[in-house]
């Protein structure tokens, strides 16, 4: 039998090239591989969106559209959203009992979040409890596997705590799972500053069209020293040549590109002009999927459905188990 | 049409005196002129019993028992069982986010419990954000009116705050629960010092024997420098007049004794002999009620589940509504 899969995303805008090279390539390698749940987390978007809730609406159906629009197979993953499992909710509450504040507050990656979104002290309860969700999200669908990068590995660890905990009080019952742990490069934005996000307004959207995407990248930051072509330019920490790591598959051509950038004479423009073939070469297809599968909205839907009722059967058999392991089953 | 109230136990033990006085009768007289869900808290009882599930689980049925057994009438009050109205959780999920972690931290209720506890920073984070949790039980079933005694004031103020919230940011659907405060005398235990309680084995409970009954007035506290029988008696503190107090009709009758007690004469085998009867009037009907009840436990399960059944269609309207305000309807 195959291995199950769980992974997903907070529905708070369309995704954008760094979804692409950060998890969604490595997804659709793996959806033949494994039995693989993708998870549109909208409760989870709530945590930090409570108060824009038709952001997290909209984007449900957007992101269902990016996903089959890289390649993900509706015959192969299952789309659920989240917030028509009310047993990932009900798993929450009882998980909450297996975890203390303290440890909760000591969470690195929430840490991290807390000062990262300035909540300090006035932290929604929501937010600061997420990783029990989190557990929740992952055990509901016995997962044996979650794909993540080093940044979430407390969050492997702390849902395997509960797990262990669980299943020692009450009954051995739930899947203790296990990181996948891949290289997830992560993308800078387009000001080569910050990774790419929509909230910064420096990213190159699935979904963006053939113009938009040679306007953003000709208004790319580049090396700001690098004001005539013959001057010198300098390579690192210039996102244009990161993007062409990144999706360039010509790798020598790109060092060539990268060398004749550093000893002077290639102009911003030209090394630009090639970025904008690259990235349509890979967005085009993906935005040609795209518009095919949005001309009829109400079949994603229904893919979507679909696959929100198969992920909330396996959702129900869990916490059926885990409500006769703690003996509250009476009727 | 009749306004609704919720009320409830946590099942962790049968019911007892301190129970019947401080809120069982009162409900009995209040189920006639309100719609009346009262909740088998379970899932709140694992808060701080989760390592103990099985006590939870053995006291549903017997706590629906003791509601029985006092007259509450299942054709007037649903007996809800909290762990089966997943829509509870769901509830909780969404309004944890309309709550900070200081602000919980500040609620006085929890804070004297989190002491009393002896949690410390390591309290369960399910412990500790409960007043959401409760929240979610009052609007779930739409309850106009919380009966409550002064203690529990803050969390009727939570619930308010969640509502308030809710209902502003995404659409008036949450029903604003009132207190419906009660005098509730706290009943002291047999041992005089601390209120009544199972835990501290100091309890009468509704089920106890007659010759239970007796066995423990006869073992009662009672005012300890009254040693021989002339001697005066302090009746200030002394439980066996503040069960007198609570449990005899004849006010004056209580008073003469009173007031023998007092300037001596009045030996304490006498008083508690007196007090085993006026007992003995209260629990005699409960008890034969119980027993005929008990007769025939799986009427009292389908009792229940019929109650449960009723609570769930109510608490999945509201969360209709609910989902329907935030706009996390999709399908």
């Amino acid at each position: 039998m195959k291995k199950r899969i769980l992974t997903g995303d907070r529905p708070t805008s369309p995704l954008h090239l760094g979804h692409l090279i950060g998890s969604l390539q490595n997804r659709v390698k793996l959806q033949r591989e494994y039995d693989t749940f993708i998870l549109l987390a909208d409760v989870q978007a709530m945590t930090d969106h409570f108060a824009t809730p038709q952001k997290v609406r909209e984007n449900v159906l957007e992101v269902a559209l990016d996903y089959l629009a890289v390649g993900l197979d509706p015959n192969l993953c299952r789309f659920v959203v989240q917030s028509q499992i009310p047993e990932i909710a009900e798993l929450t509450v009882f998980y909450l009992n297996l975890v203390t504040v303290s440890h909760l507050r000591q969470n690195p990656t929430v840490k991290t979040e807390i000062q990262q979104k300035g909540f300090g002290d006035s932290v929604p309860a929501g937010f600061f409890v997420y990783p029990v969700s989190q557990a929740a999200d992952i055990t509901a669908f016995g997962a044996h596997l979650v794909p993540v990068g080093n940044d979430q590995l407390p969050m492997i660890e702390q849902t395997r705590e509960i797990v262990r905990r669980f299943n020692s009080l009450y009954a051995p019952v739930l899947t203790e799972p296990q990181e996948l742990l891949s290289a997830f490069p992560r993308l800078p934005g387009l000001d080569g500053h910050h990774k790419m996000s929509k909230s910064l307004g420096n990213a190159i959207f699935l979904k963006d069209s053939a113009d938009e995407v040679r306007r953003k990248v000709m208004g790319m930051y580049t090396d700001p020293h690098h004001l005539r072509v013959d001057d010198p330019g300098q390579v690192a920490g210039n996102p244009v040549f990161t993007y062409l790591d990144a999706f360039d598959p010509d790798v020598a051509g790109v060092q060539a590109l990268k060398d004749h950038y550093a000893r002077g004479g290639l102009g911003d423009v030209k090394v630009k002009k090639h970025l904008v073939e690259v990235l349509e070469n890979v967005l085009k297809p993906i935005r040609e999927r795209r518009l095919a599968y949005a001309q009829d909205r109400e079949a994603v839907r229904q893919i979507v459905r679909r696959g929100t009722q198969q992920g909330r059967a396996v959702a129900a058999e869990t916490m059926k188990a885990a409500r006769e392991a703690m003996g509250l089953d009476y009727f």
